[in-house]
């Protein structure tokens, strides 16, 4: 089964190493990470190169698409090479997959039309204008389509996949390997729990210019 | 602030790109990734590789140093260049963190002796063969040391850790941005609430040759 993982200059790099982690445990899983110009390809906080070696005619025909988000992603959203590649491998995809704003690339591609989805929650607005209907929850099935919020919700979509994709217990067995049994010590991971100032503050980070922003 | 990030071959991705992704995103935040040989360093699935610039020289005053677990840890126990490195970046650094069986080898470079640690829950027996108090927390703060357990523990040691390097509201807008409101599909991210038949299989899995383990 390959899985193959999309980035792009200015991506979020939790965005796709989080289900990466899920989702390379699988026990026939080939991961391969593509980009539109291989070689070393940069984040958002232009402090992580990760270093690519397949270009998108590697990967024909993946059985899993997954695209993540990043500040990067407003410089994917015009038709051309990356987005054929996704309209032709979702032809033939088991599960076409995005984080955060990179549901945003996929409905830009014209793969989310009238599909429900979901993105980071500061770019929730953008999916209407893109014929996609917002759904306010963490991971979003919808057909062979699953999306989910912002950065770290990919983990959750991963592990909720690796149980379509393989079994329960297989997929419980790789949360037990990645010890996911999450603690976080505040809680204001979700603009319904976080106080009104840290939204702000968060609001204001996301509008200053790159590198700093992160959906 | 200057945080480097010690990787090396065959490193879990997300033991680093977790705390990472928080500890980047902190308004003065310097994040360097440092390897003993830069260049294209490989995880344990050998499906990523991190394009890592910086030597073990080129970063000789640390404020945070952060190191990360993974099969590869086995093989960076016995005393170097980077053992040295560590104990000498130790001295002056504010904080010394360690994510998974990261922890093993700050305790066999000699930083950990006496002190309490966590790891991954499979390597806990490994500590106290190393001088060190093994405690079954999720992150463990002594002293200027804080370690975390296994692979996704990581992400609430560095969101702890970035209230003590700014403040509770700082840290409150990372965990915002990137929507870190975790919902598992499962409850099998520990030891204790896996069902038997889970712990068997990522028992074996773990025992298993690379490329597949992944303490």
């Amino acid at each position: 089964m390959q899985v193959a993982i999309v980035v792009y200059p200015g991506f979020t790099a939790l965005d796709v190493v989080g289900p990466y982690e899920v989702l390379g445990r699988l026990p026939d899983a080939d991961v391969v990470f593509v980009a539109e110009q291989p070689g070393s390809v940069g984040n958002d906080l232009m402090s992580l190169s990760l270093d690519v070696t397949a270009g998108l005619a590697d990967v024909p025909h993946p059985d899993v698409v997954l695209i993540g988000g990043g500040p990067g992603q407003a410089d994917q959203m015009s038709d051309g090479p990356l987005h054929a590649w996704l309209r032709e491998v979702d032809r033939t995809s088991s599960w076409t997959v995005s984080v955060c704003t990179g549901s945003l690339i996929l409905a830009a591609a014209g793969l989310l039309g009238g599909r429900r989805a979901t993105t980071h929650w500061l770019a929730m607005e953008e999916l209407p204008r893109l014929g996609v209907a917002p759904v306010n929850e963490r991971v979003v099935f919808d057909g062979h389509y699953a999306t989910a919020a912002g950065v770290s919700a990919g983990i959750d979509l991963a592990l909720t996949l690796a149980g379509l994709l393989a079994d329960d217990v297989t997929a419980q067995m790789v949360q037990l390997i990645i010890e996911y049994a999450p603690r976080p010590p505040y809680d204001a991971g979700s603009v319904a729990t976080a106080p009104a100032a840290v939204i702000d503050r968060a609001i204001n980070r996301l509008a200053a210019p790159s590198p700093a922003s992160g959906t």
